[in-house]
């Protein structure tokens, strides 16, 4: 398994409806509206770096309202 | 009551238009024109983080024109 | 009550240490390394604003190894 | 006269004794805590760009604990 | 007289356009594509910071094209 | 002749259809997905700094789905 | 198989013996100084995630003069 | 010939020693100190981009009090 912090950017005015829309999506764990240089920050899990990827272009860039995601994988060092 | 500074980023030739608007705004204190990587700076207050959230999501980020906001919540160390 | 991620920089090299280190304090929930232009993922909660300064400033910051925070207090809108 | 809000980085840990030593600079209206990608902001005033330049290189940066000032001044639009 | 470097950004594509549009500028000395995270290097003159601001955002960003401007004065430290 | 490593930001969702349109492009070696700050990465090659400019600007934008290029030329020192 | 572009900045000076040090690196396929915002781009190959975080780490932060790095890992979309 | 644009970011108040100790070097037309997030703009021209990169590695990045230079090659679109 690959968890991920998801940094999220939306448009203006967007940000809780692309938290609550995220929050819904299969292999999200959880959706947070911050202030900051990011949006939203979403916590999510996916099998590999692949299906991470896919996750996150196919599931949650695929969202009305978002403008640029960041994907941080986590590491066990 | 927090206190925050709002850096905010404009269309282009949209900053003068934008900080006249935000500065009439209830829970704005002041916006200025400037140069640089942001193009207005506000200086907002709010009842909590919550309420500082609401008055940029749902009113600065209102104002057309605006592409980016980055809030920086004041902090008493 | 007051959320927030801190996502951390640190010196190279440290972060396996700085994220253990971090894991440990009193107001931090959780924290993560990552790949990315941050190093480590920071969970932390507090009483408010000004809390959450001093837990990051006072607290997180005095690890060693720390270059840069980035907080983003968790709001909900 | 020139108006320019400068944002200010600090070392970790040294926040709030940077935004104290500001404050009492001549020139400087004003520094408050932040939390975000700046830890110190600052309200100055000076004579004209030059003397603006020469208040931030000479008078700001010259506390201890500044690692990097970013000047945005005030434009009248 | 205040100089300053306009760097700016424009849509993909459209870099060498706003290069040679911008070069014919009242206030413009010189327009450079260039690679790197910023498209053109603009060098301006103007009697002041306002002076200057006006330039930028009534003239500068008046061209079809660019999507951001960070516009750095010149001082005579 | 120049090679240069060009970092590309895509559109929500089209990481993967750019990369495919891009590595079938003259001039470019190679272009994966990643994940980051970046959406592709792309090894181009030219006869110069002026054919580089012209292959990111007139090839590598010209595809549908690409909002920025970062072109980071590889120089032997 | 894990594949990941690895962005480099080092201090000032240092970018040719840094990409000399890290191409011998077991796991490293590749080191180009560029110019940009980045000074070397290193190509990496690992056997998952944290095996590809423990070889950035590890291994090529443990090279002298380098100052932040930002690991691009190649997905397959 | 490769012209360039290389922004310096130094040490907090040695910008305007960096910039006349650059402004002397050969290969260097002219160096500029600014504000905003860089602090002097240098002018340079080499016969080639390995040539421009061994100017600013070698030559530019010397200088004392220097901790990040951006270069941006010239391209005739």
């Amino acid at each position: 398994m690959v968890a991920a912090y998801v940094l999220v950017q939306t448009e203006v005015g967007k940000a809780a409806d692309v938290a609550k829309a995220v929050a819904e999506m299969p292999g999200v764990l959880r959706a947070d509206d911050v202030t900051g240089p990011y949006d939203v920050v979403v916590q999510v899990e996916a099998d590999g770096v692949d299906a991470l990827g896919a996750l996150v272009v196919a599931g949650v860039q695929s969202i009305p309202g978002i403008t640029r995601t960041l994907t941080c994988p986590v590491v066990r060092l």
